[in-house]
């Protein structure tokens, strides 16, 4: 068992604290354990063959958060809150990332890399087909999502708030980070830090149908 | 402050413990507590517009997991685990499902559903245009992998083991659940139990890139 883990009043508690911050509190930042932290718990996320087709850009000055806003639809959770982090999903996977991704596996496994060769040819014969690579950066997309998802649990865990962001011009955030020429495309995005006591989404209801329209056991 | 926050070292352990299952003790299974809080764990998982356009459905029926296993890759924790979740997609969205949004919204928080007007165009807007529509399926996808990112959290933290699984045929699986006449297809699924003590994955080292590969601070 998880030596650490919490109860299940815990966790729900955490869950329905949550809530999509409109307004930050711009003068609350998070600490600097607790970011880091939260750092961990993007790399800890679980992906597709473990591969990690992303990057987490973490936005921390000022003039490029303003830069982004017009971007952005104008939210202010892009300029008020503690921290801004863009999720970039890989748009290209060649032997190169499969190769790189097998060494380390072998060396934080004191493994010979050679003795991996199976999960190469398994790798390799699904990522690099045809059918896989018109879909590279959906797939990617969709492992960042994973992440987000489990970020998003983390931070209300720690007391963290957070506002998942979906409404950006990926094409301007791309072009801002020249993520194209890096192989990488903009996916989503995610503004931590606390609310706004002036927040009128922190007391609002939350919105959930009946667990048995979203949960059909069969 | 969330009331029930937990430490840094007690989430980051949880991650540090979870891996993806490859053999789970079938004689092993999770409470039906701790399971209606992970069932309440993906009812609270956040999503676009808030709209959920998924189902998860939990499969219990030996016989349909039995069923499941060679469209699966015959990966033995589709029969072994003590929970199967497939996330299913929507795969289209038009008024109906906005508006029953809406209506949710407006009960829930005890509103006019007229108030929600402006809500409504924007929803509409968006969801109904052409760029929107020929996308819904991934639009969908990106959510249920938001709910996917929750529940691993969630379940380790929980002391729940689980895995992830893509290596399986969607249009099979929506074959055995008739999902597209339902306007649905799979996505993803996570099987949930507890490992086995044979499982020689469980204790192998985490391969894990240099926090500095993936996070970049702007």
């Amino acid at each position: 068992m998880n030596p650490t883990s919490i109860s299940n009043s815990q966790l729900l508690d955490s869950l329905r604290w949550r809530y999509a911050v409109k307004q930050f509190d711009p003068t609350k930042k998070i600490s600097d354990d607790t970011w880091a932290a939260l750092e961990d718990s993007l790399v800890l996320s679980a992906s597709s063959f473990g591969l990690q087709p992303y990057r987490f850009l973490v936005i921390s000055d000022p003039a490029v958060r303003a830069k982004l806003l017009p971007h952005s639809w104008e939210q202010n959770q892009v300029v008020d809150a503690s921290h801004y982090v863009v999720f970039a999903g890989r748009t290209q996977m060649t032997e190169k990332e499969i190769d790189s991704f097998l060494h380390l596996t072998a060396n934080t496994r004191g493994q010979a890399v050679d003795s991996l060769k199976g999960l190469r040819g398994m790798m390799t014969g699904s990522i690099l087909s045809d059918k896989f690579q018109v879909n590279v950066a959906q797939w990617a997309a969709l492992q960042a999502y994973i992440a987000l998802g489990s970020l998003l649990t983390s931070a209300a865990l720690l007391g963290v708030d957070a506002c998942p962001m979906e409404g950006f011009v990926p094409a301007e955030y791309d072009r801002v980070f020249d993520l194209p020429a890096q192989g990488y495309a903009s996916v989503v995005c995610c503004a931590l830090g606390y609310r706004a006591s002036t927040d009128k989404y922190a007391t609002l209801k939350k919105v959930r149908p009946a667990k048995a329209e979203l949960v059909k056991t069969i």
